[in-house]
């Protein structure tokens, strides 16, 4: 059936029952639920004093092909990206507001697979659903907020890198940029191989309990790789007042990006997306982390001095300086539109 | 200039400038802010217990017409709106994120317009915006997401509604339909009586104070008026499994309406997007409530046991059951998409 047959409200009960199969009455954010979807605003008690909120956007064609991946994907990388934003500050992500902007001649069913994988995801992180938005709009708009608070006084933050800070990652990088060239048909592995690059792409896991752990080791400063190693540690450099200098060596790429693709430096360095998180800290405070963190830590490189000059420098194996352009996805320069 | 040219980190402080130029610091709000636009997620402290949180979308060519409003009245009605819902709860509004969806083609003079009157309108309120999204997309797609509190323990809910309530609205209803229709040429009126019509439609003021007096003075049920007084009403109904019944002659359909559009009536019961409250309580709650709301209340009907049939009732001075259609605009099965 078509969204224009069912019609509005009919949609809202279609997706207040993804929602309500999600809804985990163990969860702390259910518990705590006054109102949820179905009045002029969600309400909650809270315990914490500092509140977190951010929102994001995917649109369809810009962030997004439904040529190319599910519904079901849709859903869980929409909002992914938004849980990571909260990991990205080393909170607890509790409620989503989800605002959908469709066309009527969709699919209810392809909503409802759409819906059921954001409440399934939400749940899985300790999020309730329980509010939103729809409305009728000639392409696909998916906009999330999420609403959390911070498990302390401390926030992960941009601007607090200091010089001196050694800099690191979580997990590895280039996969999701290297499984989008495989569903875009730019290249063609082993399917055991497309599989992993894929997922990378489709099913990123938003950091939040490593979030969680860097602000309880000491760890101030943090940012999720969304936009690209270069172009988020750019974002940290710009806040903090402080230059990077990066060993291209020990990027960890993933290593089925590294061994099936030549440009596997480009696609760790300006991939995006892989929502793994970039944090600055002292040498004693990283082996700390490291300790604890089950996922790989690597270092990358360190903060320096602000200087006049490019903000980011990259070095090679011999330690000479790479050149390299800043350039990353810049929304209204870029793409189609 | 174009969006295209100047890009989305151009845009970003083009947006930041306005938001700052509306920041006032002596803002519970502001003051309480510990990390603002620019980072992942915003963050601030609270005192409250009970939060609030709503998301509302506007897009091009359903909710609003460039060719008949400015930009300023755009960000004025996109926020306004989302007050309103806060209002509806009877709470404080104090955060607000806003997303904007909008094609590279647009003047930034424009963006910087719409984004100013949003800031503007929000700072009035006591709101401050400390984040949000840029996109690129085909059409403007603008979805706000403000965060709120509860003054004390008690919400305004669409569920609590009993059999014996009085139902109010306040002030006055059709003005922003009738405004519409002389927006779109199809009456023509004195230019002061225009205005006074247009304003209803582009400036509507959302009822936040009132909102809140109503809690304070024991009202439980409230919903504001943004879909028509016949379909929030339905919503009440459903939401408190309860009939309603409305006379027809004491709806408070605006004087420049009810004096010039011999539709009055359907403009008043069908229009929407006046932002009017309307609520029930006992008898006594609304005499008390009358005394200290400054702008007009007036009851235009009861609440009554459940019924099976029609859930809302609407009779004319004799006491007759007025026939009526239940509908309401509702996306995918209105519109032109």
């Amino acid at each position: 059936m078509k969204l224009s047959e069912l019609g509005e409200f009919g949609l809202i009960e279609v997706i207040q029952k993804s929602i309500a199969k999600s809804r985990n009455a163990q969860l702390d954010s259910w518990k705590q639920l006054i109102v949820g979807t179905g009045d002029d605003a969600a309400a909650w008690q809270s315990n914490s004093h500092i509140q977190l909120a951010t929102t994001d956007t995917m649109v369809q064609d810009i962030h997004f092909d439904l040529s190319l991946i599910t519904w079901e994907e849709l859903g869980y990388k929409a909002m992914a990206a938004n849980l990571s934003d909260i990991a990205a500050m080393g909170g607890i992500p509790e409620y989503a507001l989800v605002s959908l902007a469709l066309p009527g001649e969709l699919d209810v069913e392809d909503i409802h697979e759409l819906t059921h994988s954001m409440a399934h995801l939400a749940e899985e992180f300790g999020v309730a659903i329980v509010g939103g938005n729809l409305a009728a709009a000639p392409n696909i708009i998916i906009t999330i907020t999420i609403i959390g608070c911070a498990k302390g006084k401390i926030l992960l933050r941009r601007s607090t890198a200091s010089p001196g800070d050694q800099i690191a990652v979580t997990g590895y990088l280039g996969l999701s940029a290297a499984g989008l060239e495989i569903l875009q048909g730019k290249a063609c592995l082993h399917p055991e191989t497309s599989n992993i690059l894929r997922q990378g792409h489709v099913h990123p896991i938003p950091r939040i309990e490593e979030g969680q752990i860097l602000v309880e080791h000491g760890v101030n400063t943090a940012i999720d790789i969304s936009d690209g190693l270069i172009a988020d540690l750019d974002h940290v450099c710009e806040s903090s007042k402080v230059n990077a200098r990066i060993e291209l060596e020990r990027i960890p790429v993933h290593p089925a990006v590294k061994a099936n693709f030549s440009n596997y430096e480009q696609l760790a360095l300006r991939g995006g997306e892989d929502y793994e998180l970039l944090f600055t800290a002292d040498n004693a405070t990283i082996t700390r982390v490291k300790q604890v963190l089950k996922c790989p830590v690597t270092v990358i490189g360190d903060i320096r001095e602000e200087e006049a000059r490019q903000r980011i420098t990259i070095i090679d194996g011999k330690g000479n300086v790479i050149p390299y352009k800043r350039s990353g996805w810049e929304h209204f320069k870029n793409g189609i539109l």
